[in-house]
């Protein structure tokens, strides 16, 4: 079988995960590798990589190359993968592709008629957990679907330097549990709701952003799902879901650092959930590339498409319009013309 | 210490119940009781209850009382109510008190005048995973709270004429929810978005009420509620509480049957929740007499007062104009001539 | 249905217990009590008992008894069964029915020639977690029987002057495991193996007991259960079962105070096991007796029977032998002038 | 800080594990090879593996070594050990070391003299799950310990031909169990008793084992330790651990599939445990080498001795003697001449 020669732009964080992930794959080779940063290359250099330079245009041109993996900074996201679905190249993109509608569209026109495979990177959809309450609530284990329930709360919350520039709450980190509300019971949504407060950083609220959610999402089918969130939990990563049914209900808990108990005069005791995405997700971003590699061979569907990036990015578009307004907004009412604003 | 004259008007279901649960009680006695239903009285009469009547009048009149306990049909609890308190005796009266906010301001009225202790039984405030939760709250072991979870699910819904004369789902179901909202956080709501559907069974919507509902409140202060209802769970009563704060996050979850797990080549398998508030709430029922008698005992405020059946009801009616109008309704929209009708 | 009248005899803590669920259940009614100590005889008294008497022989003659139940001290239990036997009533034994192997097979005789039935109180057999597992084994959940699991432990040490009458660990605190390893799988001990220290209290060696200890037991077919036992657990009473088997595996866990769980930067916690037998065993107390009723109006075999009792005790002797002497012992070797003496 | 160069004897299943372990590893380098099988050899070869031969002697004079890593059948364990150690290199070795204890003594002795770092896979000991149990109760979580429990349960029985030379259950599966017995707590053994039987495959019974166990353990300091064991849980790999002590317990359970709970009518369900050690154990085979090229890095003792193995043997050959004269037997008795042979 032909070995496929991956190309990774960007070895930031994620892209370092994504490298290490993929030097452990049978039948793929990581041949070329970009970062402006001097140090993430020598980290690829290290690693074996041959072709690793300072720019996208130098990798693009120094070798030969099937798939390129995305992880640079949002603002290149859009750019980069029209170019590689210009050359004819795979891609693989960290989500969001853009935070314009109009140029996602626009971005997604191209890729379609190349005719090239693009997945983004939804890692949930990846993940041991989520998988299993899919698998479950698509067999009829609870028989038909009335209502989703997402807890989403990070640790603690990223630097105001890098919320003023996300799009805020409903953009960078609730655009996942968006993803997942249409991922786990394979429906679209029709209507957003949602509540927001700055209760943990009075800084956050200063930048125009909020810290803690509530949104109520209602899907075409008159079904509906709610998710909270906050940046800020004392506890862990706090990534939990619940999909209730006419027949039953299945949830998956949090993934905790292990499973001992301590019982003392004093009470029961146990572990907290995993810190981070990183801990809680590592496996996940293993089964992503691996899964994406999977389609390619077999020509398959990606199973994270650029269509469930622009759906995502409509509902943030909708919760931010709603929690302005503060009225239930219809996502027939986001056009893609929408403009990102910060929440306030 | 001075023995407590205990009399029952209604002795239904609840009402057999909290005959039962006094009659194991110390320092009251149970003197009286009335039910126009013959069945009922003679279990009264078997139980030893001396003075046992068809009509509430001869129930007053046939002894002395110094409480009585109202758990006849929800129409007669206004009346009941004024005329107990008129005549000077305490009451224990089920919730509602009145389906009209005016009637219930008018009976308050009574109450207040007249100096007697009127109790209203929202029974969850009894439970023992509630308190806890509730206790740790207030201790400050999350620190200031941003979010509270309410899950409850009924394990069938009850019969259509029932519904049609409850007031339906808010009025009849959520509104203990509602309760524990304010309960668990002891603080006051101030806008209200209910989402609803019928997906149960259409009949339910046939007489105009809804089957499954999605509810955010806020608080006062700005922080937030979610409770999500179904009027039947597959798997018994869902019970579940989780309040999210600064510090931690607390939750309580289900009673099951057992705590038995069996493993097998098919999977792990345990009990379910316990089928209903008969059985989930047993020792609550047994909770909230017993402290309502040590606040007649030792002259106390009541731990369920009036006010507090006021307060569930009005955003009960908000919950109602909201789904109808599909907007966020502020409570004090809510006047006491608000007419109670039905979801649609 | 013909109203059995009850007789307690003893009205000491579990006498007490005894008595109130009596007072709860229907078809029966106590008629007499009996107690040397004043205090507890008034608490009968005010309870409604008509014949209340300080002696054993004053109440039988005191009015018409059906059943009798034996509450009182360990070294009056078989005299007072042996009486009530030849008088032909019922009789609800606590356990043991006596030390002596010999004094047990008397009274087992003049029992099975007066044709009453004689429950013993093995009150774990009642408790819903026991019973939940002993009924999936027994409807073959999984498969074949081949180790089972027993977790024991008090709270806390009993009084040393209790102890040193009690027979020991073996007779007074695991008897009750050894029955419900014959219970839970149905089947007989054949040999057992005991290893024991004194860990919790020097005292308690003193007087010629152990307060830890691990018992291994084979079943006549080969199959093992293991015991582990500790007089005191700072955590509260820890009582579990596992049964494992050809096909899997079933347990019992603990009954916690409540289910909440708090989760901070310093971990989760949560509740602690029921305290000891009292909390933990309430209900089973009242099973226990309503099944021994159920079995007297039935006419069929009590579930709980006098032989259970005789069985447990040579067990515990078995185990005695086996730890003075560190060896395996035979149940075979154990014969009904086997003297009760103390562990070392 | 100078590059390890390691070497791997013996590339089959838990060899392959290692190699790949050892090639994510920084600032160590595999520089060689050897297994006498060609498919084998392939493996390493393609994992970029320099000199791969097929003989011991070939690798170890093919390039330049600092640690053997043996992983080859257990009958050629002591005598690669003893070659590596006097030729001064540092050797990792799985367990058993050799299933002679003079055979052991003896190379130990080569060890010893020659200074090089000798540690023994057991892996368990690098279990997330047992380090924290062992982190707890060493801080004095739980006080003075009195019993350690440990469930330990294969999925399946290995072929017949396996067992057949293997030595047996005790000394190819519950030497694991010792070995953590004496971990947990940092304890010696003293005295053993042993019961098994043949329950799951009556084909174990001819060639000479049992596969099932139950094990008492007496610590020289009296207390106790319990081990049941089985060769076949229907429902996987089985790996729990609990300390009980004088101020309260701690306890670690098996690590599931996932976290999910499916609620229907029918009961509620969940995952079941990992399958068998290579998912288990997956982590801690990582963080074996990671700390054993830690403590060469940093001369620091290895955290799994020689003596370590030595010790567990001892208690397994002390095992096969108690289970063939069903009674209770001192380490002591066991000596370095004592010969292995089948249980019957």
């Amino acid at each position: 079988m032909k070995i496929l020669k991956f190309a990774l732009a960007g070895l930031g964080r994620i892209g370092k995960i994504h490298l290490d992930n993929l030097l452990q794959m049978n039948s793929i080779k990581v041949v070329a590798a970009m970062d402006p940063v001097e140090e993430s290359r020598k980290y690829a250099e290290e690693k074996g990589v041959l072709n690793v330079t300072s720019t996208y245009e130098e990798m693009l041109s120094s070798t030969d190359i099937d798939v390129v993996v995305v992880c640079s900074p949002t603002d290149t996201h859009a750019d980069y993968v029209e170019i590689a679905a210009k050359m004819g190249k795979h891609i693989f993109c960290e989500k969001p592709l853009d935070l314009s509608l109009q140029r996602i569209v626009e971005v997604l026109d191209v890729v379609e008629g190349s005719g090239v495979k693009l997945m983004i990177g939804f890692n949930r959809r990846f993940d041991k957990e989520f998988k299993k309450v899919k698998a479950l609530v698509t067999e009829g284990a609870i028989g038909d679907h009335h209502l989703v329930k997402i807890t989403s709360r990070d640790p603690g919350a990223p630097p105001l330097s890098y919320i003023e520039k996300s799009g805020g709450l409903f953009l960078d980190m609730t655009i996942h549990d968006f993803d997942i509300a249409r991922f786990i019971v394979s429906k679209e949504i029709d209507e957003v709701y949602a509540r927001g407060a700055v209760l943990v950083n009075p800084a956050i609220g200063d930048v125009g952003d909020i810290d803690t959610a509530v949104i109520t999402l209602t899907y075409t089918d008159g079904t509906m799902a709610i998710i909270d969130n906050s940046r800020e939990a004392a506890y862990g990563y706090d990534q939990r879901v619940e999909v209730f049914g006419s027949k039953g209900m299945v949830k998956a808990e949090n993934n905790l650092h292990d499973s001992h108990q301590l019982f003392t005069s004093q009470g029961s005791q146990g572990s907290l959930p995993l810190h981070f995405f990183l801990e809680r997700y590592a496996e996940a971003y293993k089964t992503e590339m691996s899964d994406y590699i999977k389609s390619l061979k077999n020509g398959t569907e990606v199973p994270a498409s650029g269509n469930d990036g622009l759906q995502s990015l409509k509902i943030g578009l909708a919760a931010i319009k709603s929690l302005k307004e503060n009225r239930p907004v219809k996502l027939s009412e986001i056009n893609q013309f929408q403009k990102i604003q910060m929440l306030k």
